[in-house]
């Protein structure tokens, strides 16, 4: 039987008695539905995304094209058509229940332990525009987002989801957050009955490819994407069937 | 200079006169939105696929699910959710207007020549339910259908139409009736603004492939699909993100 350790000595140091949720060592995250209020950030995040995959020149996004497509005047019912799913992220905990509620989605809590604090350069920049926000201190900082909005399979007869993008910023990731985003959508799925959530992915990325699979995802190898845009779109406009 | 022709002798045969749109060398075609009373008709159009794609153990869709998914009680308006053109083939003209006349999508007429009469061994089994078949005393024939939604892409922060299914009965194929079908989408997102019409193909058809190439379409080789179905989403049902 071990020896029990000696009391420490005295000292005028201050004690430092262990809490259960150090502030500087857990994450408090939310997962809400965006609102039109939220553009300037989706925008913010979309760019970030465009330098990720270094695809700026094909990112014509402004908040302005966004607020008109993703929240027009006489929204459809969630998750009915483009549905945004946004990442905050707070050193202080969530409250239970907030004006951010939807009656149509409940925001997802969760408490994420950090073994290092997060060094994050641009929270400025990314300050939640949540309507609850104040009651946090404006301690609220958007970290990422999921896009999606409903498919439909002929031989499910049922609709799915597709998943458009996904995107975490980079001082956050590899902490699960990308795994809640895809979990949030795959739930809300699974509520509504639907058969299938799906999204593609770079073939190269095999980081991402293992990630997925360990998600439960199958990867389909044989189908390909076929795209008419741009000019070739357009010759259609008074095509002669 | 040669010797004009004699008149041909004196019979009693009856005598055939050249004729501008003889019956058996012209197929006219309409491509409609559909309605719940299209249904049957999607459904077998929706079997066949599956025979075709050797997938028949995959379909599970019956006329009451397609009915309750793709035309729901309060169904939203035309191409915001689940549409699907169907492709109407008759020996006579289709009236210029007519009862399917919907505000949102004239119907697209055109008249194809034939080489060959075409034998349709099912003819019976798709005669038409639209409700103005009857004007031309039930000659009208389902020949395929095309079924799309709206998808979004973040980079152009537009709106576009993605394609899940294209299909023309085996007897109607090589006439260009699914150019038709893929153009009328392609003309109707060009007409709503939007910025890309996209689909996918089996990496092995090489026929489609160049089809598509030919339409004006791009192949994306690097992208993979990643779909989460079964009992692997089921999973995510009661998930702790």
């Amino acid at each position: 039987m071990a020896a029990a350790a000696p009391p420490p000595p005295p000292s005028s140091a201050p004690i430092y008695l262990p809490e259960s949720t150090p502030s500087g060592d857990t994450l408090f995250t939310r997962i809400r539905l965006a609102t039109i209020d939220d553009v300037p950030h989706i925008h913010k995040l979309i760019h970030q995304m465009a330098v990720f995959e270094r695809l700026t020149h094909l990112c014509e996004a402004t908040t302005a094209s966004l607020s008109a497509t993703l929240f027009p005047p006489n929204p459809p019912p969630p998750f009915t058509s483009f549905t945004v799913f946004l990442l905050e992220l707070s050193s202080s905990p969530f409250p239970p229940s907030s004006a951010a509620v939807n009656p149509h989605f409940s925001p997802l809590l969760k408490s994420v332990h950090l073994d290092l604090p997060i060094d994050d350069p641009e929270r400025d920049n990314f300050r939640s525009n949540a309507n609850d926000v104040n009651l946090l201190g404006n301690d609220v900082i958007v970290g990422g987002f999921v896009l999606f909005f409903p498919n439909y399979s002929t031989f499910l007869a049922k609709p799915g989801f597709y998943i458009e993008d996904i995107f975490v910023r980079e001082c956050y990731r590899r902490k699960g957050l990308g795994k809640m985003l895809l979990s949030a959508v795959a739930a809300q799925a699974t509520k509504m009955g639907y058969g299938r959530v799906e999204w593609v992915v770079l073939d190269w990325n095999v980081n991402a490819i293992t990630f997925y699979e360990q998600m439960g995802a199958q990867i389909l190898p044989e189908w390909r994407i076929c795209r008419l845009t741009g000019d070739a779109l357009q010759s259609y406009a008074h095509v002669n069937l």
